[in-house]
C-alpha cells in the first residue's frame, strides 16, 4: 500500500525540527518522504489520509512489557511484589497454553494501539505464540529472551536468537535477555554472558526493582544486582535494565561505563510500592532511557500517556525541582529512545527511509487547546482519547476508535475471557 | 426530557450494592427509578438509551479546580508554586475579561465531560461568567468564594453567598471560601469567620500545599496555617482544604475535629514539586477525602482518571505499602465525597430522588477486559477513552465522542485561542 498523509503538522523527532506542517509518504512499511507541502506530485496512492488539525508522529515505543498478562489484569492487586509473582502469577502462569497467549497477546496489542505504542519489547513465556500473533495482525514485537532457573537452555537460547532474527520486515525480532538475577543460576548467567561474547550482542534483565531484590543479591554475592551481573560479564556488549528502581553510586558508574539502557515502568513501580526510580540522575549522567508499561498485571494498564506524565511528574515531587525531566526529553524515551533500547533504529524518528511506525494525534480536542506548545500538552495533558490513528509498518492498524486487525475486537475479548475463566475460575 | 437507559450494568455507589444488571429512569433533572429490570412499563420516553456492555455510574466530582485556567495550559511550566504565582499567573489574570472567562469555561467544561466529571468545585475569578457558562451549557458547577487581599470585601462575599444560591435546580451554587492564609489579611478572614458563624455554613481555603507556605506562616505566627486559621474560628461549622500535603500531629487532630474535608490534587502537587499528601493517614483516621484536579495551569489537564491512579498509587509507593488506598475507596472519594465537599449531597449516587449526574463506562475497550473485576479496571486502567456518554441534571451533555452544549466545539477552541493569544502574546 502506498499512502499519503497531508494537511498535517509533523513532528519528526529529528534533532532541532521541530513542527512543521506538511506531508508525508508511506511506500509499503517504509517512510518515502516526509516534509514540506509538495505541489504537482504524479504518484499514485492507495489511500490519502487528510491529517488536518492532527499531529503525525513516530509511535511510541513501549520499551518493557509482558503483553499476554492481560488475563491478570484486576485479578490480583494490592499485594507486595515477591508474594505476587510467588502465589498470584507463577501458579496462573503454568495454566497458560500457546492458544491462550496468542489471544492474550491481540488483547494487549488493542490496547497498544489506542495508546499509539507502535512497538513493545516483550518479556513473556511461548515465542512461537508471539511469532504468530505478529504475522497475524501486523504488529511489531521485540522478543526479550527470559529465560531462568524454571525453564530454558543456552543452546535453545541459542537457537532463538537465529530463529526470530530472521524477518526480512523485522516486524519479529529478538534480544538476549534473562528473567532476572534472583531467578536465574550463575551458570546460565554465565553461559548467556557467552553468547553475549560469541555474537557481541546485548543483553536486557528485570534489574534493582525492589530494595530486597538488592538486599538479597548483597547477601548472596556481597553486591548489587548490577556490579553482580556485570562481574559475570553481561553487559560487556551493553544492553538495558528494566525498572532500574534501587540504584547507589557503583551501580551508576557501571551503567553509564557499559553503554546500558534503563527502561523505567513508574505506574508498576508505584502500584507494587516497589519505590520511585532516580529518572532524573540518570538523564544527568547521560544515561539513556526510555520507557515501558511493564505488564497489565501490575500496571493495570498498558497506557504510554499515563508513563509519560509520571516519568517527570514523579521527578519534579521526589527531587523537589519542578524542572525535572521537561517534556521533550520525556517525548524523546517514549519515541525514540525506546527503539534504540529494543534493536529497533530504523524506527525512531518519521524521517525517509525508516519504518512507517507512525501515530495521527487529534488536537481538536479540549485536553489539547489551546495550542500553544504542542509538544508540553501531549506529555502533560495528552490521553488515549487523543489518538486518532495508528499505523504500524505502513498498515493502518487502529482508527477513529476502530480496529484493523484480522480478528473482531468481539472475538478477541471473548477469547481472552474464557482464558481468564479457565486459569483463574 | 425523559430518558430511560437500559441493558446496562449499574454501580449506584451506595454501600453495599455492588454492580447489578437493571434499568434507570430519568425524568427531568432527577433519577425516577434505579433497580431491575421492569417488564410491562407504561411508561413514555422521549429517549431510550441501550448500555448493552456498559456500565452506568454517577458522575465523578472534581472537587477543586480552577476552570478558566485552561488559557494558561502549557504556558508555564517548570517552575516552582510561588514563582509560577507572581510572575506567570497574576499578571496573566490581570487582563482576563469576563467574556475571556466564559469561553475558557466552556472549554474545561468540554474536558470535564471527557473525563466523566459531572459537577466541579470551582474558585476563580468572576462569578457573572460562572453562572453564564452554567446557564449557557447546563453544566453543574459550585462557586468557591475566593477573596484575599487583592480584591472582594465581606459585604459582597455576604451579597455573593445569597446570589448565587438561589438556582432552584442547583446547577449553580456557592460556597464560602478564601484564597489562603498567604494571601488573605487577620481582618478579612475573622470576617469570614464571622459570616460562617452567622450562617452556620462551612468554609474552604487552600492549605499546607507548599513547605515553604507552612514555614512562612510558621514565623508569622507561630503556629501552622490549619491550627491559626482555627484559631479564628474559620472551621467552627465544618468545610474542607484544598491540597493538605503538609501537614503535622496537631493538624491531623483539628481537620478530624472539625469534620474537615481534604481535596487532594495529586498530578498538580507532582508536577509542581509541592509534593505528596498524606492520604493514607487521613484514611486511616476517618477524614473524608475528596479529588480534585486543580487548574489546568498546573495539572496541565483535567482528567479524573489520571488522579485517582495518583490518588492510589502514590500512596502504595510512599506508605511502601501495596494495599494502601484500595480501588473502591477511590472511586468512593471521586464519585461519592466529592458531592458531600462542595455542598451537594443531591448528586452522590445514583439512586432515586438523586440528580441525575451519570456516566456511562465503555466497558468493550481492551482497557477494561478481561471483566473480572470492574471497579479495579475503573480506578487502575479506565482512562477519558472509556467515557461514551455524560449527563447533567438529566441532559446528555456528551455521548460518543459529540458534545451537546450550546456553543460548536470549533467556536469554543477559537475563542479560547484568541483569548490566550491576546493575553500572553
Amino acid at each position: 500500500m502506498n499512502i499519503r498523509i497531508y494537511n498535517v503538522r509533523i513532528l519528526t523527532m529529528e534533532a532541532g525540527k521541530g513542527i512543521f506542517r506538511g506531508e508525508v509518504w508511506v511506500k509499503g512499511d517504509t517512510i518515502a518522504y516526509a516534509g514540506p507541502v509538495i505541489l504537482d506530485s504524479k504518484e499514485k496512492w492507495d489511500q490519502e489520509i487528510d491529517g488536518r488539525g492532527n499531529l503525525l508522529m513516530p509511535g511510541f515505543k513501549n520499551a518493557h512489557t509482558h503483553s499476554a498478562m492481560t488475563f491478570l489484569r484486576s485479578h490480583a492487586d494490592d499485594m507486595k511484589l515477591d508474594e505476587w509473582l510467588n502465589t498470584r502469577v507463577f501458579p496462573a502462569e503454568a495454566k497458560l497454553t500457546g492458544e491462550d497467549i496468542y489471544w492474550l497477546n491481540k488483547l494487549a496489542i488493542m490496547e497498544y494501539l489506542t495508546s499509539g505504542i507502535t512497538s513493545v519489547f516483550d518479556m513473556y513465556l511461548n515465542k512461537p505464540a508471539a511469532e504468530r500473533t505478529v504475522k497475524d495482525t501486523g504488529y511489531r514485537m521485540v522478543i526479550c529472551e527470559s529465560i531462568n532457573d524454571f525453564g530454558g537452555t543456552i543452546q535453545e537460547v541459542e537457537e532463538d536468537y537465529h530463529r526470530y532474527n530472521q524477518d526480512p520486515d523485522r516486524r519479529i525480532s529478538y534480544q538476549l535477555g534473562f528473567h532476572a538475577e534472583y531467578t536465574t543460576s550463575r551458570e546460565l548467567m554465565e553461559g548467556l554472558s557467552g553468547l553475549s561474547e560469541k555474537y557481541k550482542i546485548p543483553v536486557y534483565v528485570h534489574c534493582s526493582e525492589t530494595k530486597k531484590e538488592v538486599e538479597d543479591c548483597r547477601t548472596r554475592t556481597g553486591m548489587t544486582p548490577v556490579a553482580y551481573m556485570d562481574s559475570l560479564g553481561l553487559f560487556a556488549h551493553g544492553g538495558g535494565l528494566f525498572h532500574g528502581v534501587h540504584m547507589d553510586e557503583g551501580d551508576f558508574d557501571i551503567i553509564k561505563k557499559r553503554g546500558l539502557y534503563v527502561v523505567t515502568n513508574p505506574a508498576s513501580n508505584l502500584k507494587l510500592a516497589s519505590g520511585i526510580a532516580p529518572v532524573k540522575r540518570y538523564l544527568d549522567m547521560g544515561i539513556p532511557v526510555a520507557i515501558g508499561t511493564d505488564g497489565p498485571a501490575s500496571n493495570n494498564c498498558l497506557d504510554m500517556f499515563r508513563e509519560m506524565f509520571l516519568t517527570t511528574g514523579l521527578q519534579k515531587a521526589v527531587c523537589d525541582d519542578p524542572e525535572a525531566v521537561p517534556a521533550m526529553e520525556v517525548l524523546k524515551m517514549a519515541a525514540v529512545n525506546g527503539a534504540y533500547a529494543m534493536g529497533l533504529p530504523e524506527c525512531d524518528t518519521l524521517a525517509e527511509g525508516k519504518k512507517a511506525d507512525m501515530i495521527l494525534i487529534d488536537l481538536q480536542q479540549p485536553n489539547m487547546q489551546p495550542l500553544q506548545n504542542i509538544e508540553k500538552n501531549l506529555v502533560y495533558s495528552g490521553s488515549k482519547q487523543n489518538v486518532k490513528m495508528t499505523m504500524v509498518g505502513g498498515r493502518v492498524l487502529y482508527q477513529d476508535g476502530n480496529y484493523y486487525l484480522d480478528s473482531s475486537k468481539e472475538e478477541i475479548f471473548a477469547r481472552a475471557n474464557e482464558s481468564a475463566r479457565r486459569i483463574l475460575g
